[in-house]
């Protein structure tokens, strides 16, 4: 089946000298995969190489939404930025999903616009991979919704489950949420509402899972409040940061530990590999009629390339239906009774 | 300054075996450390070797608080367990602190019911060091509170910055308001107002930290809801934790990464020493009327010793009377005016 991404070129930190090149590679890779590159012409056309057997068309829009601009002006301001054209091809159906490097707000807000939110979910959830010692786990919402209620919650759980067994094949995901275990009070109230939602939900809901729990594999998703996932996500990003640099500084310490590190390097880097957070780029927008992919605003061609295949797959699979056909199934339980 | 402190020796996964070994190391590492080893008698006694020049008490609790017992049942039913006596050594001034490996809810529940918290301290907050790329981090809460307001984010700055003074005799310690950046809305309501709070403080503001900003080093303290705390400290876990096995997996693939491993051994000794979460074990519970610390339930000799060394420091700072202090200054700003 052909797949249409319609690429936001002008976003991200480095805008199409990375995009552009990540987007060539990407149909390369994946011969099903059609793209519409948004942005400047007089800066996208000349970063073409042939015309790739039709698959790559570009689409010119004159402004650019930036990475500090606030996101109602970005909405309001700015119709024919590569932000908004991108999305607005979701809309009219000439592509079937959309990706963006850039303010993550302004997307937001956009494709809320836009797009609109599905039947059933009252906000958007922002949605990524992340490794896992067994695998890779799926954790929502990374930080679109602050002071989500229970119902909030429960609507994480139903997007991220049906997008894991879409993309995934898997039958039944399971579903955690992310809570305190050892305290005097266990979790927050939202949380233990929560909880009754999901246990009554027919979800694969597998209860409470810790912090540590979410790098253990403990479940296929975990749902969490936006601004918890946001700290979760930043303060392992943090940390992952400063593990590296402190192998980095005594590996440089001196002539012997120089040696030892040329001795090692194949370790490392396959150990580097392993742990790139590059491979996990590409966070779905999730709760939209239409597919939209947030990447990392400093992806390199490498981590944009994968968020591209992040909306590939996503399309492919009718995540966006599945998700809809499950929240009305929910939503008329008394009816099937 | 001769310190005493109480220790709980039958709390945590490994007891006395653990416990009593560490007691033992530290008054030899501290000469003017005393410790009360709280316990069943016929279970520490033979553990003890000479009389380490008196600065060795045995104190016999007949009762144990288990692991995962209600704090609420620990509380009423077990007073004479080895924690409730630990607490009581400091309420009746023949101890100047503290410290249990055991649950920590119930080391909460009991600190509060028999030290009571200091005036205009609404609940105790657990705060622990991190390590960072510039050096360390204190972090709380960690869990003692959750849904926390503002007010109570305010008095963690207070708490947390007054320890960071007295303990690294700084002068006006930074402190930051864990939250999140890039989003369509800037963080929750509650953080909002506590940033307001913050700024008319007085306190050394540094405003906002993200999550990888708390392991970059961008504040002396970082303060944040218990919740958010405790799921930041258990993804660190988690996430070291999965590294870690990461590397050793890499390094165990075959002969020739056996044989790197070799070369690159001192090296990676080198590292796990720097980013050894042992070495930052002890977590105090701040806002009591006396020192309360917390050590993590697996500790080892080594990292139990080193929350040891917390409590004698918090101690020997006079970290409590400084809070106390400080809470009376916030507490009468009209009358100073």
């Amino acid at each position: 089946m052909a797949i249409t991404i319609a690429i936001d070129c002008m976003g991200g930190d480095h805008g199409p000298r990375v995009t552009v090149p990540a987007a060539l590679a990407a149909i390369e890779r994946h011969p099903e995969l059609s793209v519409v590159l948004v942005g400047r012409e007089d800066e996208l056309r000349p970063l073409l190489k042939g015309d790739a057997g039709g698959r790559v068309a570009v689409r010119h829009a004159s402004e650019v939404v930036a990475m500090d601009e606030s996101p109602a002006l970005a909405l309001r301001g700015k119709k024919d930025s590569s932000m908004r054209v991108a999305v607005n091809l979701v809309k009219s159906g000439e592509a079937q999903g959309c990706i963006s490097a850039g303010n993550t707000g302004a997307l937001m807000a956009i494709s809320r616009f836009v797009l609109k939110t599905l039947p059933g979910i009252d906000r958007p959830a922002i949605c990524t991979t992340l490794p896992t010692v067994k695998g890779h786990v799926h954790v929502l919402d990374l930080g679109a919704n602050v002071d989500s209620g229970p119902e909030h919650l429960l609507q994480f759980a139903v997007m991220g489950t049906t997008l894991v067994a879409a993309v995934e094949h898997k039958e039944r995901p399971t579903v955690g949420l992310l809570n305190i275990g050892e305290e005097e009070i266990k979790g927050n109230e939202v949380v233990k509402q929560a909880a009754d939602l999901l246990r009554a939900s027919g979800l694969n809901f597998v209860g409470n899972v810790e912090g540590d729990g979410v790098y253990m594999g403990d479940a296929d998703v975990v749902v969490c409040d936006g601004f918890v996932g946001n700290v979760a996500l930043k303060i392992s990003e943090g940390l992952a940061q400063m593990l590296a640099t402190f192998l980095r500084q005594e590996f440089k310490k001196n002539l012997f530990t120089k040696l030892a590190a040329l001795t090692a390097l194949p370790v490392l880097n396959a150990f580097k590999r392993r742990a790139d957070h590059r491979r996990y780029n590409g966070a779905c927008l999730l709760g939209l009629k239409g597919v939209v992919v947030k990447s990392h605003g400093s992806a390199d061609v490498f981590a944009f390339g994968n968020a591209i295949g992040v909306a590939l797959e996503t399309a492919a699979n009718g995540v966006i239906e599945r998700i809809s056909e499950r929240m009305a199934a929910m939503a008329a339980p008394q009816e099937n009774a």
